[in-house]
Order: C-alpha cells, then sequence, then structure tokens
C-alpha cells in the first residue's frame, strides 16, 4: 500500500509525443509490459526559413543513466546511440519494456537490444541509433526476442497523445501503483507543458538506483542547457531518496523537448530559465517522492531535513544517511523516538559538523518535539513524540548551526513487508 | 538464535590480568552489566635490573575506536587516557558497563565518564587516567551514577583471573550468546596465552559498529609493534563483518600486553612476530565472526570472498558490498539464488573491474554452482543451487580476474526478526 499516494491526476499531452503500451507477453503476470515513445520528425516551423531556426526546432534529448560498473546492454546501447544524436539525427523514440532488465546477459543481451531498436526503427522509418532502449525487471534472463518482435509491431499501431497512464503502468515491475504527473508553465507567453511517468519501488538509492523516469516537454530548449538542468533536477529528487541502498544496474531518466511550443529558445542565460528549471524540479521531486511513498513494505513517508551546514554535499550526506539508516528506519516503523540512532548515524555519515551545536526535531500533524537541543538531550513528551511518529508522514529535522546550506532527503520505514517482499520475489 | 555459535569453550588466564563481571542495576533485566579488568602492578621480574629491560615489563596497551563523529563521552575519555599512557604511568584497568551508552549526553556524560574512572582509580590506588571507560547499550540517557558507584565498590572486591566468562556476559546488551576465545602459542620457547571477549549483534559494520572486545596477552611486546598488530588485525576482522551497516557511538577494541611471560620483547622485526600476528588474527576472526552469527535476526552465515582483484582495497570493498546489499541479504534469507543482486552489488560498489571477467560460485555443505562465468550468464540447477542456499554456512565466491588481491567480508541473511528485534527495541 503506497502510503499517501493515489492514481496520477489526468496527464497532459504533450504536442510532439505520442505513446503507446501493450502487454507483449514479457511479464509473467500478463499485464502491459512494452511501452514506446515516439518523437514527431523535425519539420520547419510555419514562418520560419532560416537555418538557425530550423536548428533550434528540433527535439532535444538529456539523459542520467545508472553509475552501476554492471550497467545492463539496453544502458550501453542507450548512452552509445544518445552520444550519436543531433540535429540531423534526432531522438526518434524510446523503447522499454517491463518484465526482464536484459542485464548480467553477456554479449547475447548486447544483440538483443540492438535487434530490438532494429526492429522498431524499421517500423518508424528511422535509424537504429536514433531509439534509446530501456529494460527493467528480472536480471540474468536474455529477452524472449519474438515475444518482443510481435510486441513492437502491436505497440506501434496504437500510437497516440493521450496514452501517459497506461505507458505509466506498462513501465511498472513491483510498483503497486502508477507514478506520474503533469505541469503547465507560461514562458515567452506560450504555455509550456511538461509531462513525466516514473517507475520504482525498491532497490532505490542514489545515483539512479531501481528506477526508471521518462519526462517530455513541449518546450524549445537547448540541449546543453536541457541536460544541465536534468542533472541539478535529478540530484534534488531521484538522487535524494532512499529506500534501501541498493542502485541498479538498468536505471535512467530521461527528459524530451520537443520545441513543438515554438518559444524563442531557452538557454542557460534566458530571463524566464528560472521558471523551466523549478518546473522541472518540481516534477522530479513528485515523481521521486511517489517512488517512496510506494516503497516496498513502507508505512511512513520520512522527510529528513538538514540545515545550517558547511556545504550543500555535507547537508545531503547527512540528510541521506539519516533517511538511509535501518535502525532510525526500524525505530520508525515502531513510532519510537530512538534520536539516539539519528546521531549514530549522522556520526558515521562522515560529514564535518560540531557534535556540540546539533539541534533535532520531530515533526507531524500533531506539532513538533525537540529531542536534542545543542547537543544535550532535551527532555520531551513521550506520548507526543510517539503521536508524532505514528503519522503517515514524518519530518526530521536537523540543524547543525555550522554554516548556511540547506538539503533534504526522502525516505521511507523499514517493515517486516520489505523482507516478504523481497524473500518472495522471484529470481 | 546464533547461527552455528555455542558458548565459549573454557577461556585461559592471562598473567596479569584479574577481572569480575556484577549485576550493577545498569541494565533493566537485572543481568551482570559492570565489567572490571584490572592489569597488576609492573614489578621488576626476578634478576632483572637494567632500567631497559624494566621499561620493557611494563604493560602496553593498543586500541581501536569507533570513526563516529557522535563518538560517546568514555570513549573520548578513553582516548585521551590512553594517549597518556607510559612506562611511568601505564594502563591500570578497564571499566566496562553495559545497558547505557552515556552517548549523546552532552557534558554531563563527560563529567559521569570521568567521575567512573576516578572511584575506580581510587579504589585500585592509581591514576584515573590509568582508568580507561567504556559503555554500551542505550543513547541518551545519563548513567545512574549511585549505581555505578556501588556497583564499582563491588566488582574490585570480585576480582580473580578466571572470571572470563562471566565478564563475557556481563558485556552483552542484544547478544543472546557471550563470546569469547583463548590461544596458546610458543614465542621465545615460552607459551604465550590470548584471551579475549567481545559483545555485539547488531549495527555492525567496519569501524568498530557497535562493538566492544577486549583482548589480553601475556607477551612482552613493544607497545608501537602492538597498536600496528590491533590495527592489521582489526581490519581483517571486525572491520570485514556486517550485518546492517549502522556504525555506532560507543565501540571500540582493545588490546594489553602483560609482558609477564617474560619473553625477550616482540617488536617488527621479530624472527617470531608473525607467529603472535597470525595467533591475533584468528583471534579477532573467531570474535568478529561470532558476532555475525549472532547477529540480530539472523538464520544465515555468509562469508564473500573475492579474489583476483587489482588492489585489496578493491577486493574489499566487493566483498562487503555484495555481504552488505539488503537485496542480497533477504534472496540468502530466501534460499533464492538470485545472482542478479549479487552483480548488481558488485556493480555499484564503485570498485574498478571488468564485468566480463566476473565469475561467480555459491558454494555449501552440498557443492558448489558456478552461476557466471567470464562475465555470461551460466546455467545451473536451480535445485541444486537452492539446497546450497538452504545450509546455515553459506559461501559466494567471485573471481575478479583483474588482478592477484583477495579479501573476505562476512555477514548474515536479513530476516523478519531483524525488524522485529530494531522495532522493539527501546529508546
Amino acid at each position: 500500500m503506497a502510503v499517501g499516494l493515489s492514481e496520477p491526476d489526468e496527464i497532459l499531452p504533450v504536442a510532439g509525443i505520442k505513446l503507446a503500451s501493450v502487454a507483449a507477453g514479457i511479464k509473467k503476470n500478463g499485464g502491459n509490459d512494452l511501452v514506446v515513445f515516439v518523437v514527431d520528425k523535425s519539420e520547419l516551423s510555419t514562418g520560419v526559413d532560416d537555418s538557425w531556426a530550423m536548428q533550434a526546432q528540433s527535439p532535444a534529448c538529456a539523459a542520467t543513466f545508472t553509475q552501476n560498473a554492471f550497467c545492463a546492454a539496453p544502458i550501453t546501447l542507450a548512452k552509445k546511440h544518445l552520444s550519436l544524436f543531433s540535429p540531423e539525427l534526432p531522438v526518434r523514440a524510446l523503447l522499454i519494456n517491463s518484465g526482464n532488465a536484459n542485464a548480467g546477459t553477456g554479449e547475447k543481451g548486447k544483440q538483443n537490444a540492438l535487434q530490438s531498436c532494429a526492429w522498431l526503427a524499421e517500423k518508424l522509418q528511422c535509424s537504429t541509433e536514433q531509439i534509446l532502449p530501456f529494460s527493467t525487471g528480472v536480471i540474468g534472463e536474455q529477452l524472449p526476442m519474438p515475444v518482443l518482435q510481435s510486441g513492437i509491431d502491436k505497440v506501434v499501431s496504437n500510437l497516440c497523445e493521450d496514452n501517459w497512464l497506461s505507458a505509466a503502468k506498462g513501465i511498472m515491475t513491483t510498483d503497486t501503483i502508477a507514478k506520474a504527473v503533469s505541469k503547465v508553465i507560461k514562458i515567452d507567453n506560450r504555455a509550456i507543458t511538461i509531462s513525466g511517468i516514473a517507475k520504482g519501488s525498491g532497490m532505490i538509492c542514489p545515483n539512479m538506483a531501481t528506477m526508471l523516469s521518462f519526462i517530455t516537454t513541449d518546450a524549445n530548449i537547448e540541449a546543453s542547457f536541457l541536460q544541465q538542468c536534468l542533472v541539478d533536477a535529478v540530484d534534488i529528487s531521484f538522487n535524494s531518496i532512499t529506500v534501501d541502498g541498493d542502485t541498479s544496474t538498468n536505471d535512467a531518466c530521461v527528459l524530451i523537448a520537443t520545441a513543438k511550443a515554438n518559444n524563442i529558445q531557452l538557454n542557460k542565460a534566458s530571463a524566464e530559465a528560472k521558471i523551466f528549471i523549478d518546473a522541472l524540479n518540481d516534477v522530479c521531486q513528485h515523481l521521486a517522492q511517489a517512488i517512496v511513498r510506494d516503497a516496498e513494505g513502507a508505512t511512513k513517508f520520512v522527510t529528513v531535513a538538514v540545515s545550517q551546514a558547511q556545504s550543500k554535499a555535507e547537508a545531503k550526506n547527512v540528510a541521506y544517511t539519516v533517511a538511509h539508516s535501518p535502525l532510525v528506519k526500524t525505530a520508525l516503523f515502531a513510532s519510537d523516538p530512538n534520536w539516539g540512532r539519528i546521531i549514530a548515524a549522522m556520526g558515521y555519515s562522515g560529514a564535518n559538523f560540531d557534535p556540540a551545536k546539533v539541534s533535532i526535531y520531530f515533526q507531524g500533524a500533531p506539532g513538533y518535539v525537540c529531542v536534542m537541543q545543542n547537543g544535550e538531550p532535551h527532555h520531551f513528551d513521550q506520548g507526543s513524540a510517539e503521536a508524532i511518529l505514528k503519522q503517515k508522514d514524518v519530518f526530521i529535522t536537523i540543524n547543525i548551526d555550522g554554516g548556511e546550506y540547506s538539503a533534504t532527503a526522502w525516505g521511507c520505514d523499514l517493515s517486516y513487508d520489505y523482507i516478504k517482499i523481497n524473500a518472495d520475489y522471484h529470481t
């Protein structure tokens, strides 16, 4: 049961993006398991005829990938294809399957990833290099290629602009609920839409752990700026969450900007750049938090906010280490205000701070309690603390009093069901 | 239930060490909670009258401490006292309480740690600086000082050479079984005894996580060599085990050499140095493995051996990351040969290796199966693999084929009972 998370609201179509999702037969449970995003072919927009404008109108694609050394065959191929993109060879499609990760599959796995892209490229009449492949699911089994091929035939005949919720369901593995969000902003006096989906519910940790997210916008954005916006957004969203600290072989976050909104191209110098940055951050944080809320076995959603650190990295390190501690997580599951486990986790984070200046608070719907003030234990009412920790949304606020930097990490508790789900999930 | 671990055999007395353990009333369950090790006063040995020999006969003390920035008051004080030791001011006693960690206790905690040492020093007629204090238990509560004072009065009247098992029990917290071991070696034609005890069953991770270990020997050893032997031994024992990755505020490993065996002083140049090093490594590994076997909720003891790495650090990193992964641990709990989780953990370890050269094996009493060979998935019989993983002692062997270094890490599985124990343990 996802913690405080309901089915996504209406997801807005994004001009220039068509998508579809089918049950190809890869997943054992018969659910949707093959999703395709297709980007409309680049065209000259009406009334614009100089070559700069034509270049500006081509779609841009940004991505961040797992840091795992055993990264899966599709990840290796997607990185390679992404590096070949140009205005003349723009991204044309994302090909995503769930149910099989195509990881730990050796040479044959690489050939299968390439073959899948070739099949879709043939259908879309584009180059194989214009397809980015993604897979998620069980590691160590080869993709069922005949099933995948007929799935690709089927999925391209279902493409339309309104298939977002179905796509969100098609990329799910152990997720219990679809994760998707839309946001509309105004830039250059045009309405700009950002819509995205994500999957992930365990094996979640910074650096793109078992999660996939696909976000698109119709904004016209310079490619290197788009990449920077995505890297920064991922840092404070998908890379600030923790379920179990296991980062996976397969995961990625992709952001496509179709340029169909015809705004004057955004770049880092644009006056309105921050409007886009803020909106993208919101979208990524919404999706990242949805992953934690749907974490395997979670009964609570925990926000750890660290303030007044000497650096941003130090603030994030402390927040993340506390959110990640199995002992903090089990205490939260028990609604136990065991702040000793918080200071223990802070202490082994490796961050440089003065223990004598630390203050710690538990917050929730009923109010807050201070449990440590300037390094000294602070008397608090056990009943009030427990009432706060019994809420589904709990905040741990830590003031280090050593600088001006803040960071937030999001996590969940660790329950019996985490063990059950991960002990039962079949190889 | 500890995995394959029974009550310690007879623990041999060590010449020059007396110890005692009493129930002072710190632990809520009424168990023994106060332990004292007393080192005999230095004396000139018969027939030796030059000042070099006198100096050589004084006891030496080595120690490693938690790296936790929120380290407890007794740890801060023990480090300070250790730094003051000299042949004129040698270690005189270890004062250890269980049931209260004296951590997160601010200024008052520091005063209490110092006061405890002063009380014991008065009883032993030595300087306060000659006492090293240690505490383990609940964080964030002040020590019950009157109870501690009368406990100290009581414990010093019970000192004798044969109280090892009672001392091992007196330092236990969530441990289900006492951990102790003895070893006898021959150096300089004299019998040298090493006896040690340890505690710890959760919150265990490298860098001295919630564990205490006190080891003594009657060998005559040069102090700086003794310290180096201990650091090296801890690296391949207590710092190569993982239960949950949480390192604590309180923990320490102390090694006292009384010099009572009257051997020619051992130093790093001694021909027989390696005999002592090997024996100390054995003692530390025995105690470290006992901690893992008694890990909270563990049903299996897991050895991860990595070979042919480019460096020792890399080998240890891979072994440790695999042993530490919650997803590997839950798969082991389920006796599921889910090797995908092993390669995922290897991949996020940050170690530098070629995935195409990796081979992985599961081993246990019924034999072994190869699940990956040279980076390719290797067909194996599911039933055979499950039979191996159903054993209480499981080996994961990983060959990286990139160098000549090896390392081993020890861990356990992650079960429902880990959650239960850690959610129930009172703040």
